[in-house]
């Protein structure tokens, strides 16, 4: 047990017919630990729009994998004329699988500059070439490169975070901003695992993160399997816990922020910033800065998407109406600080984390 | 369709054996509507226990039922001098089966009051002998009193509560303080009866009320049953909702109110009553006086129930701690207003409801 001894929720595998994508199926957890070998764009989508495979930072992998995939198994007999239109086709598809993650069309669009970078270079240089098979290899690396970045990304926010922690803090998180929400690791999840390295953690409460319970389903299964003391809540309880004393910090993860620093995160997430800053409780959002959108000036732009009523299940009556969108918005005020691995900011400044260098 | 079809929850039968009491099981709702005959208090502090019957008034009348069956079925063979300690110990078994809801032992003491003025009379009037018969008639009919009061308390409760709520007012609800939670009509889903009756109430949002679901389960069938137009959320979705604009009134039920106003209720009440006052919206209690208890100055001495980990189901990893608690307090402050058969109270004035006449 360990936290380094987490699955790998996302990776690319290479065998004899060519790459394929392999992901944990987050659907089945916590009964089964079981992968999923995916070699269409059209499974990874459906990976992607029944849950076998979410979390913002997992989603920006995703959407670059399916490209990979687009460019190795569906667009391979077109010539070149007719194949960057193809791609470009293929990426919104992908793109639009989940509407409120910025991250999904992050990744797919690294897939795509790739593209187009290449594209230019075979037009413009002597002696280049299209080739399949060398854009391919340059996919399937992208997708590594971006595997390796975005753990390396949460080791450094989860530093960045445990520097926020007094020793024995007891942290309540939300949704699952874990090891299984990114390549590796977590971001949210990122910086428990980086407290209680440092002997900082004395509890995790979590959010049971109703209808589909990433929190009980995912974070208390990967807490667990790490070694970290967890409590599971259900999501009507964090305020009681709260008003006990028994809640240090919140921190989540988040699926896009804007300009002015407000976040969308899972369903849930703004209730808990509004019952923390009730109880004076410092709320922390935790996210690689790829979530970052400084297209959208505040939250009312980001768009919320709303789930299909099954998600419920099946205690309630046959007919009755369900309200289920699965993300809200956090507006910046109401945020402590927003961590990133460029460092810590406070909401209203983290537009600066585009004028530092790179990290 | 209708609110005065609604299933009576629980009723006192009579057949060639005596008595028995009937209730409709809620632990099976709302995929079955069935009745369970009890003719023990074993039987009925079961079902107390299981949460076959819940909410603080039908507890209230479960808790003089059980008192019933004990002196028509258990004591039957005791003699007098041995009768009534007997019967106080059975008292205490009843009113210890749940902890939180005052009702219980309001109505388990109504049961007790009216066996010791049934023994007074019987060793200090003429002519008066100590009989079974005459004991058991006297119980089974102040039963069938506190079924027909709790009705009309809470049609009272109702008509006061609907003169606080404007035309097409959307309203929250949290866990069941519907008719399935009294003799009849409802506490806080009473005020929603009584103001749809009047053609004031345009939306029912009712929280699912994790882990038990008695929202999903309870409060959305009744209100589907009686034709009130009801959506049903999830617990963490109450305050996107409120932040949109589409909540008017927060209206809960309470288990027990302190002298202060401090109030106790399902297990996620007090959060809500915090986003209602971060979103300026009012926060009403609907409850029978026989949930006020004046021996508690405040709500801290409130006994919160804490139940078994195995209410929150199968998702969740096995051996993941759980925190169950079944109640929260919600502070006065925090309340706009107390609505009783009484009428409408603010909570620091509480206490004034036993200065007034009876209703």
């Amino acid at each position: 047990m360990g936290v380094e001894q987490l699955p790998r929720t996302i990776e690319l595998v290479e065998d004899e017919c060519g790459h394929c994508v392999r992901i944990v199926d987050q659907r089945v957890l916590p009964q089964h630990l079981s992968y999923l070998e995916l070699r269409t764009s059209k499974e990874l989508i459906d990976a992607i729009c029944t849950l076998a495979v979410r979390g913002a930072p997992a989603l920006g992998i995703a959407g670059a994998a399916a490209m990979l995939l687009v460019a190795e198994y569906e667009l391979r007999q077109l010539p070149e004329h007719a194949y960057y239109d193809a791609f470009a086709a293929a990426a919104e598809q992908v793109a639009t699988a989940r509407p409120t993650a910025v991250n999904l069309r992050w990744g797919v669009e690294r897939a795509c500059t790739l593209v187009r970078e290449y594209s230019t270079r075979t037009h413009w240089e002597c002696g280049t070439v299209f080739s399949h098979t060398q854009l391919i290899g340059q996919l399937a690396h992208l997708v590594n490169v971006m595997i390796a970045e975005d753990e390396q990304v949460n080791r450094s926010i989860g530093a960045h975070g445990a520097n926020l922690l007094a020793p024995g803090s007891r942290v309540l998180t939300h949704c699952n901003a874990g090891s299984l929400a990114t390549a590796f690791y977590g971001t949210a999840l990122g910086v428990v695992y980086s407290a209680y390295e440092q002997g900082k953690l004395s509890m995790v409460y979590t959010d049971e993160t109703r209808p589909v319970c990433q929190g009980a389903r995912l974070s208390a299964w990967e807490l667990q399997q790490a070694g970290v003391p967890c409590t599971l809540i259900c999501d009507n309880m964090a305020a009681s816990l709260m008003a006990a004393g028994n809640v240090d910090a919140v921190i989540v993860g988040a699926d896009r922020i804007c300009a002015n620093g407000d976040t969308a995160n899972k369903i849930g997430t703004y209730g808990l910033a509004v019952l923390a800053a009730h109880h004076d409780i410092p709320f922390y959002v935790a996210a690689p800065t790829s979530t970052v959108d400084m297209h959208l000036a505040d939250g009312s732009l980001i768009p919320i998407e709303e789930r299909a009523a099954d998600e419920y299940g099946e205690a309630r009556p046959f007919g009755v109406p369900v309200y289920n969108p699965a993300f809200d918005v956090t507006p910046a005020a109401l945020i402590s600080y927003i961590i990133t691995e460029r460092g810590v900011f406070e909401p209203a400044d983290i537009a600066q984390v585009f004028m530092k260098g790179s990290c």
